[in-house]
């Protein structure tokens, strides 16, 4: 499990970070975050070209490449604030599913154990089964909850014929135990899938799902508090599984299975942005961002600033708790928040 | 007036319904809605393509082509609770716009008779003269009102030296009396057209115009509810008419006349359901779907999804008068709705 | 400086207004707009092409080119009720940076000279120095505030070992004294740049900045409404800077700095209308459409609506103060306003 | 017939020669050429856009639009050399194929009349039938031989039910005896289209076509020179007919009817000039483009190449008439050609 | 095995021809030709896509899809001369590559096993493998020759640690004895893979490649009746293999793995009609059409074409061997060829 | 002086060569080639966004970046059998001409002097003087000759009130003594520009330029060889100079200002690799690679296809000078060349 890149580009990092090698445990020891590619896309049920998702979300940005992002917003430069590196692509083949989930996984389960949090860029969702399983090893199963932004549920059973896609992760992560079914928190879904077959399902395994309409009646951030609530009811840790369709089209084109009537990116960002302030956040993936369809690199950029945001909110989180003013986002930019 | 489709791609249904023919009663006897493809776009007055709006929003799915569509929203399954078939597309020539849209009132009129609820896929909005039309001509001129959602009022009168396009439909409804002009509700115009005197005229005719500083100002669903309550003042019936680019051109770039600060998808689809589930739609159509100016298929996505969108809505509308439990859209999607 | 345009496609005006010529005096004497195109972009940091800005943003319509766009909203047409001439573009070379400076900043003295209002299209935003400084010729340096839509502050100091660049108009206007930096409005910042220490800077100059954040939280109006306030104060005129790049990408694509999170289109355009309703514009200028990364003229569409926009609230600004019936955004359409 | 042109984008002339209007016969007496815009697609059976054709094709190009362009190849500049004027637009109406035809055959016509040669920039192919026709008018029902660069044959019968398209107009000019059969010299065609019965109309006709495999087999000039023999023979003129398709869609991609294995961009521009310098030419058109389909103005700057092609060699041709030295495509550019 | 289609599109047929399923043995007895899909893209090394190929191969036609396609070069019409099915798509998973090909084979073998060629749209050039092997199951291992048009060799070992993907199927078929090596004639090879080692297993075999220089410096047709003679040298009937990237990425920018410097589609339609017509061809495939990349569907008509030249050419091939007048390429077209 | 590069981009290298720095004269001691970007684009007249060339070269490849690419033409692995370095990318800035084209000679210069060959990738045509310079410093003014590939002379005077541009370099290189006019030898001429007072000027300085029509009507070939003679007559270098534009449009559409008729990439790589193979090289350099307008990377392949060429023929060029088998273009690829 050497670092792994070239085949879909040059080995670069997320934004100028230091790398580190997944077999040589000393290089990523005391890191805070541990960015990994799972540039696999072989779980696609329709449109491909996630694989290319990690080289363009890390590279997506008008700014040097120098390992800095000050967050105007949050005041605190992640990329310095934390130690942030980045692993390289886990080597995966689209042709082999099942060999590329176990990869992964494995590569996951070393970053959680050495206490960095994983940072996975997709690649397809359903990453999502290695990724959640990966910490969960570490964390312990049923101990963390799952925070899922998705137009879909991905709760899907069995689909061409096989256990594991980009529609079926979150079913197959509670069947295992690796995440509570009644810890599951969906915001955004909508659209034409699942049938009522899946939605009983999912009923039974108490899932919380906030479709679109459920969003738009009550209002995103009532629906955010309300799910922070169950994602730390008796759970230790929040992994956090962001699939850029969550966003409208308009905003996310470059995704394989785009579904009209979502957030906002701002929305997104906010969202994001809650999320990893206000929860202890134990792994994060952004999912499904696919170059192919992107324009001017749209949603690549989008995915670039999810992966900022959640680690710029990381950072805060840590340094509020360290006893600073605690960031108050209705304060101007110039007064210091 | 034989099945036609293969001049603009093969010959498809919509996510594949079942086909009917218009010459053979029989074949849409009993029918609930009836699609109908009007591959024209010799109306329009600057970028062309709608001709390929009907296959591009038959096929815009990531689904299988399976003639079943369960809304989440909804909880119903429209393509399977209602009956619904497709009767291909009408042969029109962009050449010959008078001979074109007497072929697509024939067509709309045929449906109508049947007592199925005409669905049409433009092509450009010149068709909304023939489409209203051949509604009006089964349920009475002057007895069902037009809901329309658009950028544009559409009430010219001659342009290019005639009297038919795809910026005078409304117009012409109106002196011919098929659609009285104080129960037309647009929503969504925005824009520098047209001028004082067609504002004039249609002030004339009490039409009810939301332009979008209106929309913005009191809101869309208070606009919607005010319409509605017109829409429904002695009339039978209502025809809506959905013309792609009352969206903003972020999220629906796919189309001829694109004017900024529209509304956004979401805000589309939630319109079009409250549309079709709290009032009763005889007639529809979607236009404007450009595909040549599309990217990644956002636009014809939309398309696809406001025709769902409509029909799942008749469907939960119908269910719900059936004596089930009326949809309350702030309950959880797992709550059963 | 004779009337120049050839370079980057016809010599054409904006929308069909009138030409003028700034060598001659006399052909724009009286007039109340004058539009001048900047093509530069040899400040740009990242993604080139500004240079066709002003060529698109002259183009964007899929009206007649006839001089002449009755708003709806505002019910004036603006290119009759103001004299709007177009003066061409000003030659500049993206390899001289300090010369076209100069020359812009000549051009746009001119006019200001004349008592009209100069409107300039970019061309990137390093023509703020020259454009505002050009305004401040005429009217004092000091005496005009600064409203300015943006992604970014601008006020980087040093870039590249220059002092001009798209990323720092902001701060030579305040050091030179053409601008104070408290009366600089600030609306939209998002994102990583800059840094502690240019922030610091800013706030050391009183510059007041509403990022994204302080915007969703208080709400855009209120913002507004609170930065009107501050820029009436001891000032005679407002300038008024919108970079499109303000917007989300998936609203303005066609941009060289994309920043996701933005504004909507429809937030941009009611925005530039109550600024140049309510406020005492004496210079505009839409920078940063930068069309090779557009697509279906997206960007290039909502930069000709800004100028739209712009010129008529402008318009009915003077209409209501000739004692017309004040405009009210909440009634009907077709009630007059 | 007052100029036109503001619908598709603002009033230009072809790289900014002067202008003229028809309705004046002043304002182009004595001209050499007068270019024609004819921006109609209401015959095109795929895909549309051609209306923007005329536009695109008179603004291709990076140099500035002075009205001047010195050929490397020919040693001319036709711009200055011939007078070219440009008439602008023909009001075209998609929806109206019948009304289009005249006002374009009128407004040929009288450009013929007056002794220039026409250039018209289309459009779609119907417009030949009107372009021809209207220079048959004045040189004489049979006078004039047809040399038709195109992939397809144009000599349809009824399509669509219809006469007139851009399939039809080679055989509605042999059936109206505006050019004969046998002085029919079709290039480049290929593909699927017409059937058997249609080429044994064509055959009946004596047309000479030269299908791409004889072009491949016997070489491209070799054919040119036979078909040149048969064009002069009993002939005062030739009109020439450039449908960009024929083409290789590599080269091509903007039009609406691409059909793979054409001549490449170099073999067309030769062939244009071949055909204008050794041939009386008089009456050009150059269809097909259109630009929504295009990718970086490639099949625009082809165009735009073809006419500044012919009317180089044109101009050479008559330069040679007037007793110059040959022109010898052998010479080095520096040795003065 | 039932029909298959509706992932990746509606159900379709190529150009409108008949069904058949290849679960009903009846349905296609007495076929010509059976086309086949296999929308499989999970063994490509670099960009994806493929999958999408067999969609829009049959669908990139400007003309109706009506099942009849008569050839002007060739003068036959292959959809009616020749009985040709449409079998659909095999159902295949990008993740699961092995299963994919056993299901792909299988159902080549069927076609083979009923005296049908089969043809198969891909897809990535992976299916090679299972496509030549269900031929030779039926026309024996050994017994057909491979004539492969590529910019690669397609001959690597193991890759990404598997012995399947889009680089390796024509090893395995040597390896397996399927196809000799000795009998791979292999034209338009150019670039830099792959390596020493593998160009000398090539060797070893006695594969023949005609790399590009040997094709400039020689001429393709020299080349290919070289070619012919080896493959029809103790064989039985020919596999032709045409990977859409052996053209220059000018004429076929819609590809996984574009290599500058290749055929023009001009020459590749030529020599697959030639490969046809002059040998007997047992089974074809076109393979490597990826859409996502395309643009104005240039690679999908190319591809589409090559399907056409191909059914063409075995039509014309078989009415010449009827006892007709053997074509001639260097007679007119009108001259009945 | 330091490496440079994170602006446009990650700091990678030209398919994972080694890094060198061009401030440790030991990083690069005894290479062969020093790659160098150069990424400026300030000089350009028409469509910028050259400044993303360097970077889109390095990548634009299928296969891993290993600094590794056995050619199968020439049967040479040049970034191994040649030491290839890559020092990143000069700092310019489009703004400054001037300061950006003293960093760039400085730059190339240092890597002349260090016997290795400065290999530039550019940006846009104004880093030719530069460029050759930096190159003449080394081996002497007047003393090396250029090859040069290109639609345009690039030999204008004053433009845009400047002597830098990227229209005429070639110009400044003679005034200056650095290259003889009588040694630039210009292939691929074509269009409209330059005028006849410039032409004059190269006559006057026995420039020898082939134009497009002389490539024709000899054949390139024909061409190269007579210019070949000329280039090694009383020089002991050539410089290479490639400009993307000498290819049609369909084959180089990402380029700043795009010239029909041009050469096809084949003929292209031919023409480089006997140039690099026949002629001993000191200096190359391959300019106008705009991504912003380019397609599916087309013209990046073809840039980095033009590199590696270029690197290949001089390692073929070394090896048979070492006493090999001489290259043989015509022999079998398996026959081992």
């Amino acid at each position: 499990m050497t670092r792994y890149g070239p085949m879909f580009g040059p080995d670069i990092t997320f934004l100028g970070v230091e790398r580190c090698d997944l077999d040589d445990v000393d290089s990523y020891a005391g890191a805070d975050v541990v960015i990994l590619g799972a540039p696999f896309d072989g779980g696609t049920s329709h449109r491909p070209g996630a694989r290319f998702g990690p080289s363009a979300i890390r590279q997506a940005c008008y700014l040097p490449h120098d390992g800095s992002r000050p967050s105007l917003a949050l005041r605190v430069d992640a990329l310095q604030d934390l130690q942030v590196l980045d692993a390289g692509d886990v080597e995966t083949y689209a042709g082999d599913i099942e060999g590329s989930l176990r990869a992964i996984e494995e590569a996951v389960a070393r970053i959680s154990a050495s206490g960095a949090v994983p940072f996975v860029l997709g690649g397809d969702h359903t990453i999502a089964l290695p990724d959640a399983t990966g910490v969960a090893r570490h964390h312990g199963f049923g101990r963390i909850s799952m925070v899922h932004f998705d137009a879909h549920a991905d709760t899907g059973d069995v689909e061409f014929g096989h256990l594991h896609g980009h529609g079926q992760p979150m079913r197959r992560l509670i069947e295992s135990g690796a995440i509570r079914g009644d810890r599951f928190l969906q915001i955004g879904l909508r659209g034409y899938w699942p049938g009522p077959e899946i939605l009983d399902w999912m009923a039974g395994q108490s899932m919380r799902s906030y479709e679109m309409t459920e969003v738009v009646t009550r209002g995103l951030d009532t629906c955010l508090t309300e799910a922070y609530g169950i994602a730390l009811d008796d759970c230790d840790g929040v992994y956090l599984s962001v699939d850029v369709d969550v966003c409208d089209p308009g905003h996310a084109p470059g995704t394989g299975t785009p579904e009209p009537g979502g957030l906002t990116a701002r929305q997104l960002l906010d969202a994001v942005r809650r999320t990893c302030f206000e929860l202890p956040v134990v792994g994060v993936e952004v999912v499904e961002v696919a170059p192919p369809y992107d324009h001017a690199e749209i949603t690549a950029y989008l995915g670039n600033r999810v992966v900022l945001e959640a680690l710029s909110a990381m950072a805060r989180r840590r340094k509020d708790a360290a006893g600073g003013v605690r960031w108050d986002p209705s304060r101007p930019l110039l007064d210091g928040r």
